[in-house]
């Protein structure tokens, strides 16, 4: 119904609906949410997103998202040097972090390689990788992307490429999700499942 | 797992998550969707969020939002002046408009009688609307309250009102929503329902 709203509030419509994960309904909920509120808060809001796209850049060694020019990760001395995670995006760092298991560093690669979408290695941070690993002395890396087709080609170039290093290379596992319900596995992840079982015990006969 | 993103980005994910139907994932999704636009995308909604903080205000008749002294609908002469449309929220007169059916003029209180909160009769817009039925040849007010106690108390306190005015007063019909299960619908509605029956055929005996 574009014209019933006057101009600033249909514009304010349009752009929350350009946002991932709101609808129109949702764009119009918060442009009336927005006009109910203090003019200070709005402005608050406001300014938080330009804020945001003043000060946070990328860290020149790993790539995480940062507002200084090396990431909290990257500067804290208690985490290893010796093995680094490459990930697809900043917020899985986010993800394995809440894992509290990980204690090594990162490398992100700003995405991951897309034919379809005319994403190739040339434009992921695959270089950076390569020079880091030729300068530090890394002994193992992890490959942590995602467990679909993108993530599956990333990972088998990086392979190829990393291979040559003899550093140790190891891909996170796949496999039923904790807590899901086997009956409700996709066939994908089922066979994942079975290729990667674990030998519990084995008879000796 | 606040303080493992840089301040800017924390900071946005916070504000973000204060709006309406946003959680905390689907800030954090928005936030880096942010990071990964361009600036120039990123200042059109900031703009857009402080531009209707600025130019919105309420119609100077009937208290919807506009950019004018006098909204879309109050300046609209194919609008009959002889029926008012009370309702609570400037967005339910868009869900009314959307059914086409309703060719006469809105009132907005503002909001509905909610002691809990603290909204007494005084806090909406009705002494504006006992001016206007005053003012001019209003024959008929339809009440378009919420169908909840809030809405029913606010509908019950302005036909006390306006019963001595000798005007038609209304209310919109409650009952079963169309395209919905009878199985499924709430004891309250169905009550309605049955409450708001009406005669098909009477046997003459």
């Amino acid at each position: 119904m574009a014209g019933l709203y006057d101009g600033a509030v249909q514009e304010l419509i349009d752009e929350l609906g350009r946002l991932p994960g709101i609808g129109p309904k949702g764009a119009q909920r918060i442009a009336f949410y927005i006009l109910d509120q203090d003019k200070a808060d709005v402005e608050a809001l406001a300014a938080a997103l330009v804020k945001v796209k003043e000060r946070v850049h990328f860290c020149e060694v790993c790539g995480n998202i940062t507002e200084s020019t090396k990431c909290a990760i990257c500067s804290d001395p208690r985490r290893l040097d010796s093995v680094i995670c490459v990930v697809e995006e900043s917020k899985d760092i986010v993800a394995i972090e809440r894992t509290r298991e990980y204690r090594g560093k990162y490398h992100v690669l700003g995405g991951s390689i897309n034919p379809i979408q005319g994403v190739g290695p040339e434009d992921l941070r695959i270089r950076e990788l390569l020079q880091r690993l030729g300068d530090t002395n890394v002994t193992e890396v992890i490959l942590a992307m995602d467990p679909n087709v993108e993530g599956e080609a990333t990972a088998a170039y990086l392979v190829r490429m990393l291979t040559p290093l003899g550093i140790t290379i190891s891909r996170l596992a796949s496999g039923l999700p904790m807590g899901g319900d086997l009956e409700y596995a996709d066939e994908a992840t089922l066979a994942r499942a079975f290729e990667g079982r674990h030998m519990i015990s084995t008879p000796l006969n």
